[in-house]
């Protein structure tokens, strides 16, 4: 069989993709999979089991990441990278992160059972805690991996019932000694859902973004007067609610305001005292800005900044403001992405170039090696819940274009 | 000395108050004392202890009301009763309800040691659970004793540990034999703070409501669309939250946009998944609006409710909303609160015909027998929190119109 015919086994996908979402399923079809727990664990058993059955070599590093190795011709080569995570959002979905990694299980498994041979290695990969929604922040595995941020760090972030990561680590089992640092990767692919209805609504198969878009996130206090609802008249109070409502609907109007590539949202509220017959005093809530364009986006929180000073000071609820975390958007090698489009085209499969509007351990990896994504739809864009879902066609086109992908890089010399 | 003369001791009522501001404190120098908690319990003791010394005759009932009682000359006759509660809120203030207390014993206490003797009874009573912070609704000893609410709902609700009503009464030593059922009152004083800022506003140091002002509570749940906010348009979003903002904004515009005695409040909001990287799906909110004119309430909230569908069908979040509660305005005997305002003018305290925004005991009490409150001012119109605060001269002046309207009643053959 020529190599260009070579296509992955779509069946075999499915049931790799089944069996793992048995993994904390969840009734509503979903799957709970938080980081470093059980489940996680129950998880990576599984697919070293299965990379054992591959005959790779399997290494785990201090952050609990794991690595597939297989051999090339040439092994002084510098490997091809590419995989994703495996843990979950709370009743998240079945698709999130784990498409990656069983995607490219399935390539290796393919190229295992028709004995190619690649000029370089090829390396699987499974990121620890990428979702950071249990311990935060988010992508902390290829975050220490390349050198963004601080293994003791990391170590130290606890859990709401206050258990430190590295504790949970251990309990799993996946603290081992190797360092996790970086080392050479001839480049890295993410093969992944949307996360978006941009695939959907245009009708194509494959998405191959340019990048990922900058991602600003701010904390907003707001101080009210607390009173008993019944005897305090309407004026003169300081409703702290009130003030947080006007802004969250200025929120919900910048983009539509400034125009251009730009996503603003408020994900996270907290009411105090939070009872219905009390005004209330005291209201925290989260601002979530994106965009292609990171001077774009430091425009728009300045208008939404204002216009949060001057609704501030009319309603008499003091502002303070945190500037919580601020990544720049982040272009992806262009060489790679329009392979991508191009297997794609050979492929046969409908493509867009497009952006990426959520953050991956593709962020990190960008910045230590030739980096690039492979979309496939998520239906009617939903993500994050349960009802998370993209259908096994497209999962297998994704798998034969991060196929083709990988073959191409690991040719290279 | 003429009766006419009489005064309250200013000092001992504020030395009571002060003491019993301990039991519970807090370090913003409120109270944290829950019905039925410890705190209640040591209250409740310490009280009796009071009453004892006083030689009155004391009964506690089956919902842990306690009543002390003080013979007058023909007790044959219906007694005047005057009291409030003890129970404060969460981190509440020092004032609220316990003056009521403190201040028909701080009458009580001047009859006695000027050995005054009344045509009538005198009973000081200490209504269970008036607050409903730790077990909802509120004012349920008030409310069973005068028929208003069933005792067996009333033992089986719980507290947030699922602790149950009884078993809690039980634990503190405050569950009798007597029945809680009304007897014969001739007429029912609550000397309470105002919990608003009219009077302080005003210059006046009495207030006498005119009666208590309707109430409607509404529970309102609102769906949205669960997605990753980063790879989701803004179009076709379908965002609980900024639906809820909305709302909230309708309400707070409400009582100017009707005009006449209205005040509308969103007191508590949860937001799902509240994550700041989620659009929000589930919102619920309450809404609490009051008037003394109990038609205009309800055409306000049909403005409110057809606002409410527009905004939830032009965003795509469908609603639903629960009438949870509907309290009717409450107008107080008409004679009796005219004696208040008389008797202040007698004693030269500037006073105020008003209205009382807030429920009391005194909304039951009213159903069953001639009733009128006393209100003093709120310092910055504060009360439910810990800075809640009323002068020590408004305190006594307070218990001097009580001490004067009590003796008016309980001459009456």
């Amino acid at each position: 069989m020529q190599i260009k015919e070579l296509r992955v086994n779509g069946k075999r996908l499915r049931e790799s993709l089944e069996r793992m979402a048995k993994i904390g399923a969840t009734p509503g079809e979903g799957v709970h999979r938080l980081a470093l727990s059980d489940e996680d664990k129950e998880a990576r058993d599984l697919l070293i089991t299965w990379l054992i059955n591959l005959e790779l070599h399997v290494t785990i590093d201090e952050m609990g990441n794991i690595f597939g190795s297989r051999p090339g011709r040439n092994n002084s080569l510098s490997p091809v990278m590419s995989g994703s995570h495996m843990d979950s959002q709370p009743s998240g979905g079945r698709f999130d992160g784990i498409l990656g990694v069983m995607g490219t299980l399935e390539v290796l498994r393919t190229l295992h059972e028709n004995q190619v041979v690649t000029e370089r290695p090829i390396v699987i990969v499974d990121w620890t805690n990428e979702e950071g929604s249990r311990f935060s922040p988010a992508m902390v595995g290829s975050g220490v991996w390349t050198g963004a941020l601080q293994r003791d760090w990391v170590y130290s972030r606890t859990d709401i019932d206050g258990r430190r990561f590295e504790g949970e680590l251990i309990r799993i089992g996946y603290k081992e000694e190797a360092k996790c640092e970086k080392w050479p990767v001839h480049c890295y692919y993410e093969y992944h859902i949307e996360q978006g209805p941009i695939l959907e609504t245009e009708g194509r198969v494959i998405g191959a973004p340019k990048g990922i878009v900058c991602l600003h996130w701010y904390d907003v206090n707001l101080k009210g007067e607390a009173n008993q609802v019944g005897p305090t008249p309407m004026e003169g109070r300081h409703d702290a609610l009130c003030a947080a409502a006007e802004m969250i609907l200025k929120v919900n109007e910048l983009p539509e305001h400034m125009g251009g590539n730009l996503v603003a949202t408020v994900g996270e509220i907290e009411n105090y005292p939070n009872s219905r017959n009390i005004i209330p005093d005291k209201v925290h809530f989260t601002v979530d800005i994106r965009s292609w364009d990171d001077d774009h986006a430091l425009k728009a929180w300045e208008v939404l900044r204002e216009d949060f000073e001057g609704i501030a000071a009319r309603r008499g609820c003091p502002i303070t403001i945190e500037e919580t975390w601020k990544v720049q958007h982040s272009p992806f090698d262009e060489k790679l992405v329009e392979r991508i489009l191009d297997t794609a085209d050979q492929l046969g499969y409908p493509n867009l170039h497009m952006v990426s509007g959520a953050g991956h351990d593709a962020s990190y990896m960008n910045q230590v090696c030739p980096t690039a994504m492979i979309f496939v739809p998520s239906i009617g864009g939903r993500s994050h819940v349960e009802v998370e879902n993209t259908s096994w066609e497209d999962c297998e086109a994704g798998a034969n274009t991060l196929l083709h992908a990988i073959l191409q890089s690991a040719e290279e010399r």
